[in-house]
């Protein structure tokens, strides 16, 4: 399969967030003007992005919505359920796993990790946490798709490779740290601080 | 100011995190190398990105650990306490407010805003949610500095639209839509699920 830019993935996303909008208010068909306004992106750029995956609508009248949005379902591989696991149950961590946008879109938590004991055998959302001493049995046992990582930074490589000897071959990485992962291991990062220290640098620079 | 790439400002924020490791551990001095090794990167990159901001240590003893962090917290702005209002206090905006590392790096949530009456009045880590309604007045009597967007996709253009109009000159976007901002405000995007559904797209890749 050819690479599609990590860019393009991302629009794709947006795009079909307001298929399914257009659905819902009953649109049978949405020209590319359309999702390029609610894509912040330009209708040359939609179209040349869904030209790639095939042909779709007719000129004129624009895209069928429910059909464009099933492909694009199939596309970004969302036509099954995921199975996660998170590792680490602070504040960010147990946020995720009580965040219904997750299940509704098809990300299933399996099973939550700590290493603090105080944490260890609390619920969220009807799942439990378990010693991370557990994860490789874990692992093993659920063979989840998605490892979650909400570690502190020092902390965060080992997890990475334990979930990747355990099998996972996606990670979301929240540790303020760079990790390492092989190749066939599709890893993404999300830095809540560096985003903030990114805007007080904006900020900053403003200033000068 | 010449314009700094984003991806050098991350990668300070994270030199500046393993120097303050460094700093607790009683190290004097690191090597361009040590600094690599923790940011992922090359020492000539380090070199580079380092020397770009001013001469920092001499050929063969190292980078000072305590002068080059007191440096970057400067550049990124963090010398400074900033403050900041969230908008949304759902799942992931309670989490936010509740989340000590902000506090920690220097960035106080001093208001929350949410549209649903049940959660008006809850407390976060000392902060009370208000009523979205008085956002505009919040704004004009906290100057705060950073806008947090933790709201549902097509609310989000609109609160950008007022926190902009009430002087917020960076902005934090967690909702699923692409926002549109003056160029003289700064805006971040954090999107949980587009991650998500990026690492789908390409566990669904990897089965071509």
């Amino acid at each position: 399969m050819r690479k599609i830019a990590d860019s393009t993935v991302r629009r794709l996303s947006l795009y079909l967030r307001y298929l399914e909008e257009f659905e819902t208010e009953g649109q049978a068909t949405v020209s590319s003007e359309a999702l390029a306004t609610r894509g912040g992106t330009t209708s040359a750029q939609v179209r040349k992005d869904l030209s790639f995956f095939g042909s779709f609508g007719k000129r004129g009248l624009g895209y069928p919505v429910a059909e464009l949005g099933t492909r694009l379902r199939d596309i970004l591989g969302l036509s099954r359920r995921y199975r996660l696991v998170v590792v680490g149950a602070g504040k960010i961590g147990s946020a995720l796993a009580q965040y219904r946008g997750f299940r509704q879109r098809g990300f299933d938590i399996v099973a939550m990790f700590d290493n603090d004991g105080e944490k260890v055998g609390k619920l969220y959302d009807g799942v439990a946490v378990r010693d991370v001493a557990d994860l490789d049995a874990v692992l093993e046992a659920e063979q989840p798709d998605i490892g979650v990582i909400v570690v502190p930074g020092d902390q965060a490589q080992a997890v990475a490779e334990r979930l990747v000897r355990g099998g996972v071959k996606a990670i979301l990485n929240f540790a303020p740290a760079p990790l390492q992962v092989p190749d066939d291991v599709s890893l993404k990062n999300v830095n809540l601080a560096l985003e903030l220290e990114a805007l007080s640098f904006a900020l900053a620079s403003q200033r000068h």
